[in-house]
């Protein structure tokens, strides 16, 4: 018989709410045989604050037993920026090899953007989880004086980029318009856009079928905006694509529906899913989140655990659900995960 | 009697005919008194195909005698990419210290936005020139080897932030609005991101009258297309600002018409002013850009060197014609051109 040994993670402020919903959803899909066990996990601002501790080596040893992770959002203006970005979501990352960063954007129907003309919009973004500038290397002298010097120091190894880049090849081959397109700054940052666009080029050998196309990411930000549809697959850098994703997010549909992966391919560590939105503090606890991107990285989940039939049904349910609310009046947190939870089990 | 030496760099494709534009309306525009001097410089792809050479020092002392420098465009894809862009760009905006990065947005009235409901957006970016990962500081070992390893250095100075931050803060202060947005990454870039966060709330001590915010840069895509009413001056890396001005240009009209400066507030060097485009090589020598951002590179000019009336005559000629030409056919390059020399004159 199959079972699912998942880590929960809600974290902070809506974190809560959503994945809560989340939980929901995938318990209702799941077939009878599937033996779903969880186990919560209290990372987050409360803890800190309690224990000082973000993410322990003894946490990672336990995270590690799982097949999978469920993270709501970490996150909270009591804790100082940086504290639990880095020593908790990077950590994780890092430790767990989350190379691939998995993105999706789709412009559902019904569903507001603040583009004109409901333009189609329908790609992923694989983007670096690894390296770039977010590993920490880099440092600062002099701080706090008028002659400080700060420096960030962007991580581009062959191995690193080669990976992804063929990650993103596969998802491009096997979607119908087999299209790739690397974002970079290849003609400011010369020495990592040199390794990347090279590294591309002799992937791209191997997909005959794929086309692809190079755009620098400042370029990428008009596209998004003024011709979303030309793009299908992207792989990009850590921190464009940390910068793209949002903006992605925003024009189909908002963060309240973007999902992610944090995907090890290899399996040798449990992936992450998440949504893209943070913690949103303001409105936590008041039943207004919007669980619709915690679903759908439940779906995320859900296929990279060799379940399609379920994400699938996950998608569609969404996909009905967001349909049905265009132009009705707002509705909780619970009753979003409610609705759906009673979509995927129909 | 007053006179402006202006160097000229129309350079590659579109440029040569947008620049042309250009210093029609500023021949149309100055006073009688004005004697305007004109050299132009043959930078560019055509002359790095003939010597090899992008910009020699005897290039740079020659510019430096220039009260300030009209740029069309550089760049062909018959040059490797990054060639241009490090080698006469880039070098030139740090060889003159072109510290602030001066690009307004603005929506006008007829100019289409691919926003939906015509939001109101007037805001400038003032973007760090001549730091961050701009310096050309990393590199490359074992290259073209499957262990090859690039990097790049993002150097931050507090001598280098201040002064941008103080400009920014000026700027603010000098505006209706008085609101100034810090954008940054300090959750993941912590160095740079403490550096600048802590230097942009000290200077802000001095400013009581502006306000602040701080947003990620991620954050700050997502805001630039759902409520771009909330920025009003926004300062920001050299990277991020590069990033952020294709947007905001996007948003508000295209980069048809967003014009930029590369300002040397100190008057040590002359300031450099070009549109925010490219050489557009696709449909360079037809007659078909236009020079709007040019144009309004001119008006930008105008005030660095203290001509506001004429500067403010620029930008009402373009706010009309761009409101006369919606909804009618195309016209071409010289047809734009010449209707604003006839508006400014006028
Ligand atoms: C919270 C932050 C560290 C994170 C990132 O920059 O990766 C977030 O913006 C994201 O995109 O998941
Ligand atoms: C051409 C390129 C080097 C340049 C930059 O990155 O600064 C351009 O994108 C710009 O914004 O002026």
């Amino acid at each position: 018989s199959r079972s699912i040994n998942l880590a929960v993670i809600p974290g902070d402020g809506i974190g809560q709410e959503v994945v809560a919903e989340g939980l929901k959803v995938l318990s209702a899909v799941l077939p009878q045989d599937v033996k779903l066990e969880t186990k919560e996990y209290d990372f987050g601002a409360k803890r800190y604050h309690a224990t000082g501790e973000t993410l322990t080596d003894a946490d990672l040893d336990s995270l590690k037993q799982h097949d999978a992770i469920l993270l709501g959002a970490i996150g909270d203006p009591s804790v100082p920026s940086g504290v639990l970005e880095r020593g908790f979501l990077l950590k994780l990352r890092f430790a767990f090899d989350h190379h691939v960063n998995l993105r999706p954007s789709k412009l559902l129907p019904g569903v507001a953007t603040p583009l004109a003309g409901q333009p189609e919009i329908d790609f992923v973004v694989v983007r670096e989880g690894t390296e770039g500038p977010y590993t920490g290397n880099g440092g600062t002298i002099r701080k706090g004086t008028e002659h400080e010097v700060a420096t960030e120091v962007s991580v581009n190894t062959a191995y690193g980029v080669e990976r992804v880049v063929r990650d993103a090849f596969e998802r491009a081959q096997a979607r119908p318009r087999k299209k790739l397109t690397l974002v970079h700054k290849n003609n400011v940052l010369t020495f990592a856009g040199h390794l990347w666009t090279n590294i591309f080029n002799q992937v791209a050998q191997e997909y005959p079928e794929v086309t692809t196309d190079y755009i620098h990411v400042d370029a990428a930000t008009i596209y998004l905006v003024t011709d979303p549809a030309r793009f299908d697959v992207i792989v990009t850098d850590n921190l464009f694509g940390d910068i793209i994703t949002d903006l992605a997010a925003a024009v189909s549909g908002g963060i309240g529906v973007a999902a992610s992966g944090n995907i090890n391919p290899s399996g040798e560590f449990p992936s992450m899913f998440e949504p893209v939105h943070g913690s949103a503090p303001d409105i936590a606890g008041q039943g207004k989140a919007d669980p619709t991107a915690t679903v759908l990285s439940v779906a995320l989940l859900l296929r990279h655990l060799g379940y399609d039939a379920e994400a699938d049904r996950i998608d569609a349910a969404v996909a009905a659900d967001l349909t049905e609310r265009a132009g009705q009046p707002a509705r909780s947190t619970s009753g979003i995960g409610d609705a759906l939870a009673v979509r995927v089990a129909g």
